[in-house]
């Protein structure tokens, strides 16, 4: 209620500062449109946005008011980048690898095959120096970014037949977009992007034979397990994707100092809250695909996960070498995770394989 | 600024509603109090108390302004909660666990031994019933509970000679408070609990021949590899301590919306952020450790592992069947735990173990 309730007319001279209620200021309500790149209230993604929207609201009493558009609603998905950057919006919600366009140093932004994990890219970007080589990057396209969800691990995906060798890739029509899609290509398949809402009846009709979506969560909304007997783990091409917020860099440099730090905090809250969200009903989704719908869970063989590295290592080192900032941002996320990946061994991964088998009930 | 500005006296009667500066409220400035269990400016839990109050006080444009009192300032360490229960601060920032006196059900909310991993808990809290739970506990005694930091997977310990068989437990003095202890007990060993900076000298001059902190970050900076030749990992009994807030709730109910608001992203916020600074500074100290101060790092056998798992079982299982509340909350996280282990397994398990042997460079 606080800068909601009305100015008294009368008496206000008498009144002493200290007592005042605060005004309601029309004209400092900033009304912002957020465009996404995700359909409307799409499970994780398009809610998180939502979500971020109405605490920013409720942080800023309505001093912030965003108006969230789903993909397509105000400009197409992958035209939401260069919208914010012109000021015709002032936020996106996506993922910054859709701007590889731009430059090919957005993915590390997002994820890049066997790259880094939810919990260490947050270490990067908050810790690391990561934020600060983000920020330089995207102001050169007028836009301060945050990281506002994260997915968590995917899955390797839906496969209408099994995969036994590397040659079951050759010319196998996989549904992989980036540079997973690469790998997939090099190893001789057919990688192509399509939609989200395309893909069952791609996958039905035998377009595609296999795809990648999300994980289990989203993967079951749209029904894959009817049209598909396989279902892969790990997704290696995309371990740990960080979902963004876009500012116009104007529009944000124009908010206040409470402003700017209900905006930092709603996205690192999201951060936390959307991952968890993606890990709770994944975990609830991947128990119902095994025990109702009877899916068959596999593990890609050894020999294909080695080939799986050799050429990620080769696709994101062609990423990461190109004009001089793609290289210092390169250079900086490979240095973290080197460190990263010898804690995550000790520490997740040693503590999780030492819980195998600790009887529950 | 907005709140900060003052109203001049003169022409105020002309000026429109729409144009007022907001004036400056004294009057609604809220100044709390948080006692902390940590010293001042302890590294990961300490300072992240300090943030946490700097980005409430920013928020809410100084609203919110909480004084930050380090353990034995204001009271001693274990006496926050009951401090802030009747009134006597009005906010705690600490860990959960060491309530369990008040009530064995605190431990779940901080971590059990071989239990959830922090990706873990965040998903029982926000998304599978824990805070409802948690809310009901805290509840019987006046407190709004909020996570607000996790410090990760800690390590195992440090120990002066190496373990190599279950026999290597019997009688030895190591440092293990909580269940984690209790499991210690029950191996044969005298487990005894002493605060942080007692440690050192303790494990110097043989009083204690173990100990476990927290992890590389907060374990260097106390010194221990001088005074011990083994690191062991996983930390078995604290997978992913979660680190709390506790309001006062008479004080919680008293915000505004917007305040609460603030207050609710500012704490997961800093649980993104610590987890992220934990995860980052424990990755740099390990290689400091291996590389600068040689430490020896050593897995637990697999025989000790099943023994660790066998007593932890036994002696969590005994907490959580004791009085109607405890044990809902025990079911509770058994059963948002039994659906997350599949899951990590597939996911964050399968993939770094996938990524095993990629080459960085």
């Amino acid at each position: 209620m606080k800068r909601r309730s009305f100015l008294a007319g009368a008496g206000l001279m008498a009144a002493s500062a200290a007592t005042l209620p605060a005004p309601a200021i029309a004209a400092n309500v900033k009304r912002l449109k957020m465009v996404t790149t995700w359909p409307k209230n799409f499970p994780g993604m398009g809610v998180s946005a939502e979500r971020l929207a109405a605490r920013i609201k409720a942080m800023t009493d309505g001093e912030i008011d965003i108006k969230v558009y789903a993909a397509t609603e105000l400009v197409p998905p992958l035209q939401a980048f260069d919208t914010v950057s012109s000021g015709g919006a002032e936020i996106y919600h996506g993922a910054e690898y859709y701007w590889q366009g731009k430059s090919p140093a957005f993915n590390f932004f997002t994820t890049v095959p066997f790259g880094m994990t939810a919990n260490e890219i947050n270490a990067w970007i908050y810790h690391g120096g990561g934020q600060e080589l983000w920020d330089e990057l995207s102001a050169q396209f007028n836009i301060k970014p945050f990281m506002a969800s994260n997915t968590g691990v995917q899955m390797g995906g839906w496969f209408r037949k099994e995969i036994k060798t590397l040659e079951d890739f050759k010319g196998l029509r996989i549904r992989m977009p980036g540079l997973g899609g690469e790998v997939m290509r090099r190893l001789g398949a057919a990688a192509v992007t399509m939609a989200g809402n395309e893909i069952y009846q791609a996958l039905q009709n035998g377009t595609i034979e296999a795809t990648e979506w999300v994980g289990p969560w989203n993967d079951m909304a749209f029904g894959f397990h009817q049209v598909a007997e396989y279902y892969y783990w790990p997704g290696f091409h995309e371990p740990g994707p960080a979902l963004a917020v876009g500012f116009n860099l104007d529009v944000f440099n124009g908010l206040t100092p409470s402003q700017k730090a209900a905006v930092e905090a709603a996205c690192a809250a999201e951060n936390d809250y959307t991952l968890a969200e993606f890990n709770y009903y994944n975990a609830k989704a991947l128990q119902t695909l095994i025990t109702e719908h009877k899916v068959k869970l596999s593990r890609f063989s050894p020999e294909i996960l080695a080939e799986f590295r050799r050429l990620s290592a080769e696709v994101v080192e062609e990423a990461g070498n190109t004009d001089e900032l793609t290289k210092r941002i390169y250079e900086s996320y490979k240095a973290s995770l080197a460190l990263s990946r010898e804690w995550t061994k000790i520490a997740d991964q040693g503590f999780v394989e030492a819980r195998q088998g600790v009887a529950l009930d």
